[in-house]
Order: C-alpha cells, then structure tokens, then sequence
C-alpha cells in the first residue's frame, strides 16, 4: 500500500495573500488559468493578482476553460503561455481549470509535442511549477494527481496518465460564500462520491481511509446549508472546502470507482453537472458493497440508511430522468474501461453496472 | 493551517525488495546509514543490500550511528560518503541512524561546510536523495522533516533547524518481529506521545487530527502486545510501524510539546530510553489539558482516564525514580525553549512545568 500527496497545502482566510512568499518560490512569470467569470466574481483572480504584485511577479492570463475542458483549450493556453514566457503555472477556479492548468503546465515543459504527449502514458510527466486555488467544494484537485480532459473529436471524457500534482493549493473558504446553492449541492456531492468511492475500493487502505473519515467529519456538518435550512458561514464554507481536499486526498490513493466511470457519458451527452451525476450512482453502488463497508461509510456521513442518502440526493440535487439509451451508454463504455471496474469491491459485469446505473 | 508530508511512503511485507526500482530513482550510490548491529539482526539492512544489487546501484555502508546520534558521527559518516563518491542516503534502523542520514543527507550536500552548517537556520536545506527504512516503532522520521541530534560540546539534544523529509519511506513489519518487548514498549510508547502530543497542541488542526485519529486506531490494536499478554503477531507489527508513521505525519505538522521537550534531560543525564522519557510525562501532561481535548485523545487511544494510562505506563514502561536534580534541569532547559512551550494549548510557567514534571 501506498500513500502519497506532496502538494503542500495551507487553509485559511485570505490565505493566497498570505502566501504570495510561497507564490514566489515557484517561479518569476505566471499563467493564471481560469473559466470565464467565476474567479473574477468569487475574489480569488483579484486575490491571486495582488499577491503576484506584492511578490513582482508577472502575469498572463487565460481566462478560457470551459466546464469539462477540452485539450483544444489546453493546447491555445500553451500557445499564450509560450508567447508570454510563463515559468510556473496557477489554476483558480472548479475542477475545470485546475485540471486544464495541471495539463497546460506539462505542456509547457515541451513546446513542440502534439496533443497526443497528453495521452502517451510512456511520456516524461514533467510539468512546470503548479498553485491551485480551488474556488468550489467538489473535485480536491489541488491536491490529487489527476486531469481529467474532454477530446471532443472522440466525446470521449477522462483521466489523462500522468500524474501531475500541484506544487502548493491554497484553501480560503470565502470564495464560496456567494456560490449559489444548487451549485454547492453539486460540487459537495462530488466530494461525497470521492469519499465514497475511495471507502468502497479494492484500494482502500488505512492510509486512504484516514483522509475519508477526516472528510465526512466535515462533510456532514454542511447537509444542513445544502438543505436550504440554514445560510452557509464562513465556518461551514472552510468545512465544505476541507472536505473537498480531504476527498481528493483520498481518491489520490485509490482513484475513483464506477460512479465516477458511469457519470462521464451522462455529463457529455445530457450536459449533467458532475457532482449529480455521479450522486446518480451513489445509492446503487453503496447498495452492492458488503455491508459492514456501507454501513460504516453510510455512518461517517450520518445518513441512517440508503433511503435515507436518496432522499437527501432527491432533495439537493434532484433525480432527473436519465433516458435509457444515455444509461446504456454509461454501462458499455465502463465496460470497456476494465480498469476503472476492477477498483469495485465486488464483481463487476454488465448485470451489476445494469443495477447500479438502474435500467 | 498547512499540511505537507512530501515523502512517499510504501508499507507492505517485503517492501523493500518490491521496491527497488524506486530505489533507483535516487541515486547511482547509496550511502546506507545503520547502528551497529540492529539492521543486521533484523533482516532490513540484507533487504536493502538485495534490492540496491537486484537494480546495480553500488553502496557503502556506515555503521557507526549510536543512539541519539551526535554531530560528530554525522560529520564521519559525510567522510565516508564522500570519499566513496555516494550520491543519496538511505536511513535504515530506528530514529537514530534515520535522523542521522537526514542530516548526513545535508552536509553531503555541502562538502566543505563545517558543523554550524547544520544548525544554521538560514542556510540552504537542500539534501541529497534520501530513503528511510524504519525498524522501529516509535519515532516516525521516515515521514517527518525532523533531525534530532546530539551535541556531545554543549551537552544538549535538540532538532536541527532544517526540514528535511525522506523522499521514499519503506515500511515493512517485519522487522519488529523479533524485537523485545522492552523495545516495543518504549517505542510505542513514543509513538503515542507524537500522536497525544500532536493532538494537544496549539497548531492542531482537521489535517494534523485526522492523521492522529488513524494513528490511535492502530495504536491502540497492540496493547495486549505490550503488555506481554500475546504474542506479537505479523498484523500487529504492521499496526504498531503504522501507528509510528501516522504519529511521524501527526508531528510533522504540529512538532512536539512539552513532554518530547522535559525527556531530553532525562535521557541525557540517567539514559534513560527515549520513549520511556516522554512517557514519563504524559500522564501531567494530558492532566493539563482541557478536559474535553483530553477526554477525546484518551478515548482514541482506549483508556477510560488518566489512571488507566498511568497504569499501562508503569506496566509496560515501568515508572523509574527520577533525582529531582534531572527533573529540575528538564524544566529549567524547557524555559530556555519558549518556542516548545508556547505549542502547548495552555499557559506554561514553572509553575506549570514543575507540576508537569512531578517536582
């Protein structure tokens, strides 16, 4: 067994101008990589900038990540990062532009491969220097080794083989405050399926387990804010924030499981937010593992029962109708990533991916 | 809050040998880095001979590591490597030969520096590759930045100034299989002083609690071990090498308090074993604490209070007689340490310290 994750992570409030010093270790020229207008509107952009000031290190930025980004948009922020001279890279947003930003830094490193070194598993994994500051509370990318790339020419969503970790991720819960709700129900049922996944997982170990039972701790502090009970505090936002990294920590030991693999088509072909669509799963799944395992995970979250987690999916996310032909789409293109299935504590064939997808 | 354990950590029956290749990733000539006997005795330094040979990296071994490892061996050890051109360190043995190659890492480094070098706050910490081999379970270096060395001039045990983390940690349970009992009981004992220690302690945070919650879980599997009511079996020394390592991420976040600091007198002037030492104060230690914190870390480790802790101390440790003379430089040596002292999650005075040293 295994355990690995040397990004080094600091949390709390205003922690990137807090950090700028550690900004400066990584390099003199940064690309900040970010969607559209989220990282404008949360506060982290203008947060990252005047820490680059404060430290005199320059900056470009590339402001084009779409959600589930594409290696087109990896390869067009190369080209800017190239023309700027760039030395370190710094993604701010979801899981989107971490992702992108973690791929764009290895890319970087070598100016004249195609697209094709992303996916070329025997390639040096060499990346620039790294920050993440993750703005929503799903994907843990700040601190898991993952990029997860859409290539539109295939419609085909994944992992990439390299293991890119970022260098530091710095944590502030304030760049959730203003998230709206239905996001938050999304990105923390993310969270959830890492935590989930990775207790139900061949590759479960103590190691692993400590970050899932440290990440439901937090987890289910927030159920309530997600509920629409209660407006969500600066304390709630650092807790939903710590049990993303917490998640990520996890699944950077184990990997993901068959929720995640069965989301993907949902995501490319039905534009399904990720944290719902691999919620859609969860119930199912947890249903196939050994029981003593569900119970114990279902207990670390504080849900009673399975019912008692779909009702509370029901009432964050919404069960959406999921036309049979897309489910069916699901289960083949797991079945044809037997890697992904083999993680499953339990047999997997086509009749058990039927079940857990529910067709 | 910040969490970083760069290192990565393997644990698995025959890990070393499994692990050659990543061996091989550090260096063309190791410098191995041993007491006198114990690596021998327990198998790990013949594993570690087999794995370098099995990739053909060239090695050199040094022997000469004593326990509670001085500058001086630290500067010998560096000759030796130098004049055998090695160009990485692997610590194999408990937390004298491991602190010891950390810092035998560094000074290779700089083959002209003298002693100073190493503790000088401001200078470089940039070691060669390093590896750790723990065969002991109690002091978590393989997965800590901490050197603690001897400075036989100044009559004075204490850290070094530079973080330095192995960058591969190999753990295998074996090799506390034929350990005696006395050496378990003193190791464990540290190990749960790292992990009570880390858990009552100003810079706790949800990342440093969680890896001493896993910590206390497997803690707590070996007491019927230690004391001497079962044999140790192969599970158990896993659990107790893992409790060490989880103790070793706990510190490396937090550092150490007031027991780890009163122990060093101890041990320098009566000898008495490491373990045992801080021991010696954890019972006033936690006595201090508020009474929830110290509750919640005596439920983890299984104790129903402070006398029940106190009677597995004396059972397995045995509580010696300390002259008051020891005990009074302990708390006089603490006082010139206000750093330590201010870890501690309450006000420290003489007062305080007496108290907590029984005087």
């Amino acid at each position: 067994m295994r355990f690995y994750m040397p990004a080094e992570v600091y949390e709390e409030e205003n922690c990137v101008l807090r950090h700028a010093r550690d900004l400066e270790k990584l390099g003199r020229h940064a690309l900040i990589v970010t969607g559209r207008h989220s990282a404008e509107k949360n506060g982290a952009l203008r947060d990252v900038q005047a820490a680059l000031e404060s430290s005199g290190i320059a900056w470009t930025h590339f402001n084009e990540v779409e959600e589930n980004p594409s290696v087109d948009t990896v390869m067009r922020a190369r080209a800017l990062g190239l023309r700027s001279g760039c030395d370190f890279v710094i993604g701010v947003g979801g899981g989107s532009p971490m992702d992108a930003a973690k791929a764009i830094a290895l890319m970087l490193r070598h100016p004249e491969a195609e697209e094709d070194y992303l996916f070329d598993a025997a390639a040096a994994t060499d990346p620039l220097p790294i920050a993440c500051v993750p703005t929503t509370c799903g994907t843990g990318s700040e601190v898991t080794a993952a990029s997860i790339l859409t290539r539109p020419s295939l419609k085909r969503k994944g992992a990439i083989p390299h293991a890119i970790f970022a260098d530091l991720a710095l944590l502030d819960g304030k760049y959730l405050l203003g998230a709206p709700r239905h996001v938050l129900a999304n990105t923390t049922m993310d969270a959830l399926a890492h935590l989930v996944e990775s207790y139900l997982n061949v590759k479960a170990t103590p190691y692993s387990r400590m970050c899932v039972a440290a990440g439901l701790t937090e987890w289910k502090k927030c159920k309530d804010v997600i509920l629409g009970r209660r407006e969500a505090t600066a304390e709630d936002c650092a807790a939903m924030l710590r049990a993303s990294a917490f998640g990520g920590m996890a699944i950077a030991q184990t990997g993901t499981v068959l929720p995640h693999g069965l989301s993907y088509a949902l995501t490319v072909y039905t534009g399904m937010a990720h944290g719902k669509a691999c919620g859609y799963f969860l119930r199912n799944y947890m249903a196939e593992a050994a029981a003593a395992d569900r119970e114990a995970v279902l207990a670390m979250a504080d849900f009673a029962d399975l019912e008692a987690f779909e009702a509370y999916y029901c009432a964050t996310c919404g069960r959406d109708d999921v036309p049979a032909d897309v489910l069916d789409r699901s289960v083949r293109e797991l079945l044809e990533n037997p890697a992904k299935a083999a993680l499953a504590p339990f047999a997997v064939d086509e009749g058990v991916l039927r079940r857990i997808a529910g067709i």
